[in-house]
């Protein structure tokens, strides 16, 4: 028969079975902790309406989309889970109870130019509260402090999620006389990290059109530094001029009083008031979150605070804060960094359980006490040389081997050998069950990200 | 603003976040025992190149497939997860250790007519064991006491796994001089459930052209009827007459043995002559699981044993086993049929934190100390009536509430209500966490399934 040569498409990740774990490890550690602070699952169609996906409209996300007719009917993928989330709540408002706290963790999809490192199909791993007509400021404190959590879980400690308030840059422009003109400011502000100062002034000057001192006075305004508290008490020398700023800078305040209480340290967040977020939809608080070793990546978490939710589906005021972890991205670039941990235990099993008599039905029920023990294990009943037996429980990682042969069946014991320090010992089922279960509970330690 | 009238596609399930809890029980159910018996966790990519995914052609499948194109691709959405499998392993069959054990749980997408029960994106729940060349039989008898373990946490103790074995059939239909018509016979007799004998004759005459002896002699075969002994004891009548049949035999009761062994009770498994499984693609044994008290669902779950996974990408001989589960229609027919247990815990927190002070610090350092002791905790900080605050942990089902005011910061207490017994005491921190741990434990012994 004709073959076809198997290929997967450009731009679509699909890991080998020991890195495919390591990312099912990351998300179970964002799952918990997600639901850790009370946050309930949803899982939404990876197919919608392209009508309801684009209420929108226009965009990068339009050009992007996979969109295709089937029938009669206009689809296309998700390319996000928010319009899908904005869609969801507009649609179940009456059955929710609000706050609603969801996460989702989900694939979307956008066609992009296929370059390494860019994917087509990626996991976003989404969080948002979502309040009805009100949503206290608060939440706006508890969503990175989530973001903390799940980054110490996951073993990093060299990140900052920085922090800044829309409500407090429209305040600042207003004061400035630049209202009309603050998106295209802030949509150049939030380049500097990129291009630098001095680029950033041509633009302001040449594009935006703004006078010297203007372009003054925003540089000045972006170029505060120090701790937080030091921010802040800067940007207090602007109170008491403009109502706008005046309540983004009490929001801003209160965002760092409560990250505090949470328990994030200050060197893992930081009062930033160059990042703006490019998009008109952040309202209040916006996040970013970089890896202090690897500023070159980008942010690798960002979100904030959004005033309506829903408005293309709803006249009901949805306000809400959310963050995007881009996690495909994210454990694409930790792999290329070398900084996933290769100690993580990656075995699909704890014990390989070798029958070595003809008849493997006393090794099947011995396999059924141990799972039923909790141990994974793996019953091995291949006719195999020996050597091959144990090469497969090497290759996998599998870190015990459980021989079974008649004089143990006699007996009533089994013999496991740890593969790491080569110890063999005979013992009944449920001993071999307790010394797995100890010596796998002291190797699941080790996170699944190390810092170099 | 004109609104767009939010809404999901048809035949695709979107559940709330009560019904979404209880399905992400049963699919952490499935994950923990898929893990517990050696599987190992794959994703591949829900889009794949449409050559690659209709390499075996025709069929139903290519009428139902979402198919488009995006620039110069062909590209379609997976409408099972076994043709990406078998992609998977033929791509990466040299980084993979043979018996090469996995589970995926995923999307898959067929344009159905849509109607009630049908759906057109839907969860498969797949495992599958691949040889290098040869595959143990053991694995044969495996594969369903899996199933049989899932479906017991799961809460489900009505149902059989119906076992048959198509050498056994092929070899039966050689000693009637009817293999060029064995695999028209087999979907015949496939039917007898919904059809009945007396159809399954007049097809077997009509249809295929047999015999009166030879439909006679079917009928008999398939009419054999007892405990699994009995069947296994009265087809001994045509041994040593036909290899292919003697072999058959030989594997259907090296499965029964097996699954002894593997503590599947009798009243759950049964050798039943009538299923082939429709597919030419099968070879030995194959599985189909019924729910005793709803016939009328059909099978729940379907597998069996295969010589070719991958002949359409690759000449190597890859025979495997493997079984399915079609999540999202079973799922769907257990609310239909009340059998979700209403009392499983389904709210998104083990309680609910109201601070009642105007500085919630307090209130932020007690939720992070909760977390820390592993209790799912939501702060309310929202400014409602204490009235509403307390509908909205009942609404949720939050089993409790704790209350941190002036006083019991005073005194470094907090106060815990059980929504349940009313009862409400004082205690630090960390009594708080062991008598929520403790209350949360007793009630999450629930099952997900009743049986009425």
């Amino acid at each position: 028969m004709e073959k076809l040569k198997p290929r997967t498409l450009s731009g679509f990740m699909e890991l080998l079975p020991a890195p495919q774990t390591q990312m099912e490890r990351m998300m179970a550690i964002l799952r918990e902790t997600y639901e850790l602070y009370g946050f309930t699952p949803l899982d939404t169609p990876l197919l919608e309406s392209a009508e309801i996906l684009l209420a929108k409209g226009g965009g990068e996300s339009e050009k992007q989309i996979y969109r295709f007719q089937k029938g009669d009917s206009d689809l296309a993928l998700r390319f996000d889970l928010t319009v899908p989330l904005a869609k969801y709540v507009a649609l179940h408002a009456g059955e929710l109870s609000f706050p609603f706290r969801r996460y989702q963790i989900g694939k979307v999809y956008r066609g992009e130019r296929a370059q390494r490192g860019r994917f087509r199909e990626f996991y976003q791993a989404d969080i948002d509260i979502i309040g009805d007509g009100k949503l206290d400021i608060l939440n706006e404190a508890e969503i990175p402090s989530i973001i903390y959590t799940i980054f110490r879980r996951l073993g990093l400690t060299r990140f900052v999620i920085r922090v800044n308030n829309r409500k407090l840059l429209n305040g600042f422009y207003a004061l400035l006389g630049l209202t009309e003109k603050s998106g295209d400011i802030m949509r150049t502000v939030d380049k500097l990290d990129k291009i630098g100062a001095d680029k950033v002034r041509v633009i302001l000057l040449e594009d935006c059109g703004l006078a010297q001192e203007q372009a003054d006075e925003i540089l000045r305004f972006i170029a505060i530094k120090g701790t937080n508290a030091e921010v802040l008490e800067k940007l207090a020398d602007w109170q008491g001029k403009n109502e706008v700023f005046d309540l983004g800078l009490s929001e801003l305040t209160a965002v760092v009083k409560y990250l505090g209480a949470f328990g994030v340290p200050e060197e893992n967040f930081a009062v930033d008031l160059t990042i703006a977020r490019g998009l008109d939809y952040y309202t209040g608080t916006v996040y970013e979150t970089t890896l202090l070793d690897h500023p070159e990546i980008g942010s690798v978490c960002s979100g904030g605070r959004y005033d309506s939710l829903a408005e293309y589906y709803t006249d009901r005021q949805l306000p809400g804060v959310g963050i995007s972890i881009g996690l495909t991205r994210l454990f694409y670039v930790l792999g290329e960094q070398g900084m996933l941990n290769p100690n993580l235990p990656t075995a699909p099993a704890d014990c390989l359980l070798l029958p070595m008599t003809e008849d493997v039905s006393a090794a099947v029920r011995l396999a059924t006490e141990l799972r039923k023990a909790g141990i994974r294990t793996q019953i091995y009943s291949e006719q195999k040389k020996f050597k091959a037996k144990m090469s497969y429980a090497d290759k996998l990682g599998i870190p015990y081997v459980v021989f079974l042969g008649e004089d143990e069946i006699a007996q009533g014991v089994c013999s496991v050998k740890n593969l790491r320090t080569g110890e063999q010992v005979s013992l009944p089922a449920e001993g071999a069950a307790k010394l797995i279960r100890e010596g796998i509970s002291a190797m699941s330690d080790d996170t699944v990200i190390i810092e170099k």
